[in-house]
């Protein structure tokens, strides 16, 4: 088979559904959610499913075609995939296939992944939609027994990760089942960008740990890591054209090289990641002189960088040149935020250059921000900044600008109002190292609220859960992302109606706590769902599922 | 070259070490600590470094002889090993392979390892003593650029493990380096039992998890996992000969199957550990009753274990049957911790059942012991109790018995002055899930305090940290067990005048701060040394190697 990739895929599941409805006399709608608590996370935009239990075949094969049905990003998903499905049927495996065949045979020995587009590329608002059929293997059935249909592989991953969560191992059967089948599932994303911030300068992450960050990421259907690999603590990645630079790191051996952030990159892709990197610029940066020392303005005001001197924008420069090798993505993140500017007015050459220009320290801070924008801006990238330079100078902005809210809320309908793109991250409910924030505040946080016109809520590109390592390290910082982002993640994915049911505690919680058992079960260390504190060990012996 | 596997390992490398000397002249000896700091961990018992720095091929290859030549558990430790050191050559190591290749080649392209025997069989006291020799490679020398000598696959896997410590990333050359060559280590264990006691009933954890677990304990070359599987909360262990057990599972997901057991069982072996069962009795085992009312005395006395009825030590017989298929290890725990046998009293039938048989509830708990020993004792295993048999009743004892210390200090003195053996587990230091424990009070426990006479301190098979789960779950219990484990496994496998320093912040707390952030690089979330309760964040930024 083959299909134009132009060709909405609603067209082929439309067939599919019919000849699935004419197949199965079980089938039943459940589209009240109170009914058909379903166990995926995120909730899909639409689905369907009924009463029968299908068993799954270890031996899974896939049959990948359309456009896109040579991808290597496919064929390594579904890998991943089928060890994660499959984890706990074990070499012995065989013997059941053996003893099991004899009987029966299993429901689902395959699945088919139609991709309609051969393009790989992965960008803001990259299409990730698609459907997902199951139902009972029949001769008389054109189609398969599982089948993802989307327009791009992204699409198919999102796919793969659904139909994983809708594989669930039997202990009785030791075989892997899918309940309520057949399911019929039609979804798509509701905000482009759905993004987690890393900050791997207050604690250095080793680069195995941030690429099970990524994996875990791709469970919850989230695509963008916001990489702010740098800041005042420390300075890890090596930047060729300035290489002191990363003599601001803890140790020699606390360090990326530009190997590993390729390396981080290309794995986050092959999950239908984005990672946007941050350079946050004038404030944050004390590290910057540990190699370089003339970019403090002085050895007592180390901070912000020295607006003052050629060679600041120089390094700004060459680390956005060598940086723009490695990060594909359309956006890129100067930062922005907490520019404390009084010691440039004590330092003699800086107050001497404010003079010269005729600038306040203030003006200073809106000159060097939008000199970085320029350079950020001639390499191709539209700038991300966080709401201070918004707050500060908005009508100054360059208009290309995507405003990063963290104070508090109401910063985005501001910026929409003007005309921004704008990214939420109301540090009240989406900061992770608000370890006080209670899962249902991060989970009924709402991007678009008190943005009421279209036009403007198109504007919010989505939003980001942050997760500052002040007291997160390597040893932590699964449990503390985990599972708040998680609830950040729905909120982003599905659709808003769909979850924002006035009682979470039944449409949510449980599934929810299943959510975060499932990533125990994968390895990733969430923490409890319910403790008051985040990140809090269990309060006493009990099942993973109610706590 | 072949070997017998008689010959004292010693043999061959005393000539390798006479060639090596006479090969190089900036071989220096420093078996004085304070200067030879090594980062190794634990300390091996002799060894010798010099100055100079080796480089190490990523395309490492290996070369396997003597009797053992043709082991899996050897090849397959290689390649995790190989995984484990470049890690940080990424794929782009070929190019710098053949930058550097083009200017002078590596200094160690191959590992060479003898093994003298073929025998894989693992039980307590396998040989794990190993020769490691790195050196520069040299036309002129007759032995290979590192190579690894043992008796046994299992002595083989602990100098694998000590080869990775001395491999270090160098983010400048961007390869692999070995430091203070050229390397001559003999090594073996102190004590033949160097455990961990994992508790899954207060909290399940999945399988995948134990087998991080395990493979993080072969980093400290830690040798047995204590598995408790098994308590009053839940029982989630599949049983075929009573099936219904693991209805005691705290939901139909949080189970073990026996493929799954099997599956622990075989990883740990290849990584040269043993996995000792404990099914504990007749205390602790209230969610027996789930499946099998009849075990409960009756439904307001759900534990101990009914003493009264033959039918609980049939349950007893047919779960060690099953279980003696899965567990090959010749020790078995038979628990017997915390019995309070008061409701056995108030019980109308187990109190018939006492004065019919002239027993006081404290005779019974001694008869049920028993009798439980016997049915180990009959399947070939060796009983490990709770040290509270001992206390109670230690000339009924069947001698073989191992009693396992934990209430406080003091007990295997007692306990070898009556030729008992005796595992040494103090909770006052050795259990993890004691918090307020500072790692120095773990390091400086020494299982051997109050014994003289070295037969008696022969008795002391070893020491085992225990980590009960009542607030550990998946999202945490690799930080509740490192780096704290580490700290007991310096104890157990070095020599004691070589770690009983006056100072060890000095001559163990750099090493402790590098294990653990060499743990962190591996994947496992040891929390930080010095912070005053285990298992606690940072308390701000910082590096790794000082938190």
């Amino acid at each position: 088979m083959s299909f134009n990739s132009s060709k909405p895929i609603t067209t082929f599941f439309f067939i599919v559904i019919i000849l699935a409805l004419s197949l199965t006399s079980v089938f039943s709608f459940s589209v009240d959610l109170d009914q058909s608590l379903t166990y995926i996370w995120p909730l899909p935009a639409q689905f369907t499913s009924g009463n029968e239990t299908l068993s799954v075949d270890p031996e899974l094969s896939l049959a990948l075609s359309g456009n896109g049905g040579r991808s290597r990003i496919v064929k390594e998903a579904f890998d991943r995939y089928k060890a994660i499905i499959f984890k706990q049927t074990s070499s012995r495996a065989s013997v059941y296939k053996l003893l099991r065949g004899m009987r029966s045979g299993y429901d689902i020995t395959k699945l088919s992944i139609i991709v309609h587009s051969d393009s790989e590329e992965l960008q803001l608002g990259v299409d990730e939609s698609y459907n997902l059929l199951v139902v009972k293997n029949s001769d008389h059935s054109i189609i398969g027994e599982a089948t993802i249909e989307a327009n791009t592989v992204y699409g198919a991953l999102r796919g793969l990760e659904t139909f994983s969560q809708l594989c669930s191992f039997d202990f009785e059967t030791k075989s892997v089942q899918v309940y309520k089948a057949p399911w019929y599932i039609q979804d798509k994303p509701r905000f482009a960008f759905r993004g987690l911030m890393l900050d791997t300068s207050r604690h250095y992450q080793p680069v195995n740990v941030i690429k099970e960050i990524i994996e875990s990421m791709s469970y919850a259907k989230l695509n963008v890591l916001h990489w702010h690999i740098i800041d005042e603590e420390s300075f890890p990645l090596e930047v060729p054209s300035y290489p002191k630079l990363w003599q601001g790191a803890y140790t020699k051996w606390e360090r990326y090289t530009v190997d590993d952030a390729y390396e981080i990159v290309s794995f986050a892709k092959m999950r239908g990641i984005n990672v946007m990197a941050e350079v946050d610029v004038p404030g944050h940066a004390e590290s910057w002189g540990a190699g370089y020392p003339d970019l403090w303005p002085s050895p007592t005001c180390r901070e912000p960088l020295d607006v003052a001197k050629n060679f600041t924008f120089d390094v700004i420069t060459g680390i956005l040149a060598d940086m723009r090798k490695i990060f594909p993505f359309e956006l890129f993140h100067l930062g922005g935020d907490e520019v404390h500017t009084d010691c440039w007015n004590s330092t003699p050459h800086v107050k001497q250059w404010l003079q010269d220009h005729n600038m306040t320290t203030k003006e200073a801070y809106r000159y060097f921000v939008l000199r970085a924008q320029e350079i950020a801006i001639s390499k191709n990238w539209t700038p991300v900044n966080w709401e201070e330079t918004f707050n500060a100078f908005a009508k100054k902005l360059d208009p290309r600008t995507v405003v990063h809210n963290w104070l508090g809320p109401g910063v985005c309908p501001k910026a929409v109002a003007k005309g921004f793109r704008c990214i939420y991250s109301n540090q009240g409910v989406w900061y992770l190292d608000h370890l006080d924030v209670p899962w249902d505040n991060t989970y009924t946080a709402e991007p678009l609220e008190g943005i009421d016109e279209v036009s403007q809520q198109e504007l919010v590109i989505g939003g980001e859960v942050c997760m500052w390592s002040e007291t997160a390290d390597s040893s932590n910082v699964q449990q503390t992302i985990w599972p708040r982002a998680a609830a950040a993640a729905e909120r982003l994915w599905s659709r808003r109606e769909a979850i924002s049911s006035e009682n979470i505690t039944l449409t949510a919680l449980p599934r929810f706590h299943y959510f975060r058992c499932l990533l125990n079960r994968r390895g990733v260390q969430a923490a409890p769902v319910t403790n008051f504190f985040a990140r809090q060990p269990p309060t006493g012996p009990g099942s993973c599922y109610v706590q």
